[in-house]
């Protein structure tokens, strides 16, 4: 049995957007900035994907700017509030420690500049400290960028009330929502987002197209200069059957999303109980504030990356966290923030289900990664360590 | 019968390229940074793709890190060269007037940010006059930047010469080769060339797949922060089809190049001719030093969007200039900069020929053209002043 559950990494392109793309890499080939009508059907083609994209976020057309992906997305709008923060006076951003690295590294980027930045610490199970966030809010903040959930440990984040939060305060907020649209409701006008970052392929969309929900009123700041595509705002020939793709996928996971949640809740919840029976083992994130797909686990003695080798072997796809990481040797900072100390975090699994999984499935990676870690202790140091009393056991 | 005569605004997908993409939106979705075997394989490929790309740039793997587009690695080349030359106190860049918007735009951010660009002028021809860059460069030049061949009106320039011109001074040279890459002979070593950029969807590839290459030594600026993607150069999952497409585009564009430029260049002097027989008409660019597909005319007395869309209901396909600008109402940068006033710029014709071009083709093109030229001229005031005497014709 072939078991993908690393959906979060990437998930597989739908049917139904590899349709609707095809007629774009055949025969309507055009440039949408061209006059001629191959040009102009290719123009329409990217215009109706704007308002597809733009009704299932709750927003306008005009509020969607097309990117190559969600960290594109992210460093364009961590850039456009660092710019008018700059230009205000105010060089101040609010984070929190568990943020993609799109998110962190951008913001590095300004420390060197001269911003500062303040990291919140999250609770344990990976929530925002909202008492923490809304007095870190300080005269001169430019953005607090918060994301939608983790792409790690599955948190769902009080979006709508930190939205609400920041509208008061008068700052821009920010949300990463690559692992949530498609997924959990987004409603950026209700959840008072003022710039949302996405990416197709996490919701069965194509790799290498992402959009970037700007609130009306905020001008970005151009991360890629050069022709006037996308009213300026982000040049260079348009990837049209990645946003017609794009589309169609956003569109059928938004109408399948309920029944979907629902399933993959149930099938999530059996995964978990399944993995918990494993001796010194644990939850990391929050057991319902989570993402319907995702599951992560700690196994005490074990390295991760062993873990995930034997389980491609038993024809299962997992991760150790998040996969634009992967190959490094540090411990995952989301498992340090939430309190997982080094050793633990390495022990690390994250299995993320398919809308196409069921509780045979579930059952065969519980198996499988019992199996698996019951072998890996009968080899580990550490195992023997904390099994023969030299060390002590944390989970 | 439908002629589309705008290569150099976007290319038809290449079957091939095409067959070698669809895996990769189908079954081997996997995140190439991920472990387990449907990750390797999406490596696999983007690491083949690399090797391939390299081979037909003369250049090694590593020295290539792949991006969304064109405008992209010339943002990311030019903001690296600025980089590196703020860290040794060189904030001079050089530059021309008639360079794609991706290298103007991406200059004059630089300029707001205190940097000094000299544009040079060039000649009538297009070509960039080199002993004024050669005087143009100072101690505390960081970069020299000239276009391999022009977008619009297909003039390829000497840079070999520059090339060599900026090792001699110890300058970095990049080149925004999206015209000229799988179309003319391009050999980063030979060429004495330190960054160059290329755009897939100009050689038959993908749109929405771009790559850099940058000489081994030369450490990249990061332009979208985030996951360690591209040994850390470029952050975002990588989009494997279009990386894959674009080398399948351009192993093909490359074995092919030949034969299909001595096909093209003996259509394009066709057609330059016919459209020279057409009274108070001229060519733009030079006639030799130019790419095998490009025309490029100016017609005295007519608007060229009319004479566009006029053409496009005869079935042809053509721009005026470069399709990144359309929907402008300025009049070309680059035909200014080779002296064409703004009313004769403004009726300007660019016809850039596909691989399947044929006599029957480009006569039709000539008998299409002749006749809309008279027929608007029929209709317009400019002429009728011209005809009449009341202004003097330039052409």
């Amino acid at each position: 049995m072939n078991i993908y559950a690393d959906n979060a990494a990437t998930t597989k392109l739908s049917r139904k957007a590899l349709e609707e793309m095809l007629p774009y890499l055949e025969e309507s080939y055009g440039n949408p900035s061209s006059l001629y009508s191959l040009g102009q059907k290719a123009r329409e083609a990217i215009e109706k994907a704007r308002a597809v994209i733009a009704r299932c976020m709750c927003a306008s057309a005009r509020e969607i700017t097309f990117t190559s992906g969600g960290s594109e997305a992210d460093n364009q709008a961590i850039l456009t509030a660092a710019e008018l923060g700059r230009k205000a006076g105010k060089k101040h951003i609010v984070t929190d420690l568990i943020e993609h690295h799109a998110v962190l590294r951008t913001l590095a980027k300004l420390e060197r500049e001269g911003y500062e930045i303040t990291y919140l610490p999250v609770h344990e199970n990976g929530i925002v400290r909202i008492e923490e966030l809304e007095a870190a809010i300080r005269e001169d903040t430019c953005l607090v960028t918060v994301m939608y959930a983790n792409n790690e440990i599955g948190t769902i984040q009080p979006v709508r009330e930190i939205g609400a939060i920041c509208r008061k305060r008068g700052v821009l907020f920010h949300t990463d929502a690559v692992q949530a649209v498609g997924h959990i409701p987004v409603n950026v006008a209700e959840d008072n987002i003022d710039m949302l970052s996405a990416s197709a392929h996490k919701f069965h969309g194509p790799k290498g197209a992402g959009f970037l929900y700007a609130r009306k009123g905020i001008r970005l700041s151009g991360l890629i200069e050069g022709g006037a595509q996308e009213r300026g705002k982000r040049a260079g020939t348009e990837n049209v059957a990645g946003i017609v793709g794009m589309a169609a996928a956003l569109e059928e996971a938004v109408s399948n999303r309920e029944a979907n949640a629902e399933k993959l809740t149930a099938l999530r919840d059996r995964l978990i109980k399944g993995l918990a029976a494993i001796p010194h083992s644990a939850l990391n994130g929050d057991a319902e504030k989570r993402l319907p797909s995702n599951v992560n686990f700690c196994f005490e003695g074990i390295e991760g990356e062993s873990l995930l080798l034997l389980l491609d072997d038993r024809g299962i796809s997992a991760s150790s966290g998040s996969a634009c990481t992967s190959g490094s040797l540090d411990p995952s900072h989301v498992l340090l923030a939430i309190g997982r100390v080094h050793d633990v975090a390495h022990g690390s699994l994250r299995l993320t289900l398919g809308d196409d999984a069921d509780e045979t499935q579930v059952d065969e990676i519980i198996r499988a990664t019992s199996d698996v870690v019951t072998y890996l202790r009968g080899f580990s140091p550490i195992w023997r360590d904390l099994t023969t009393g030299k060390k002590e056991f944390i989970l």
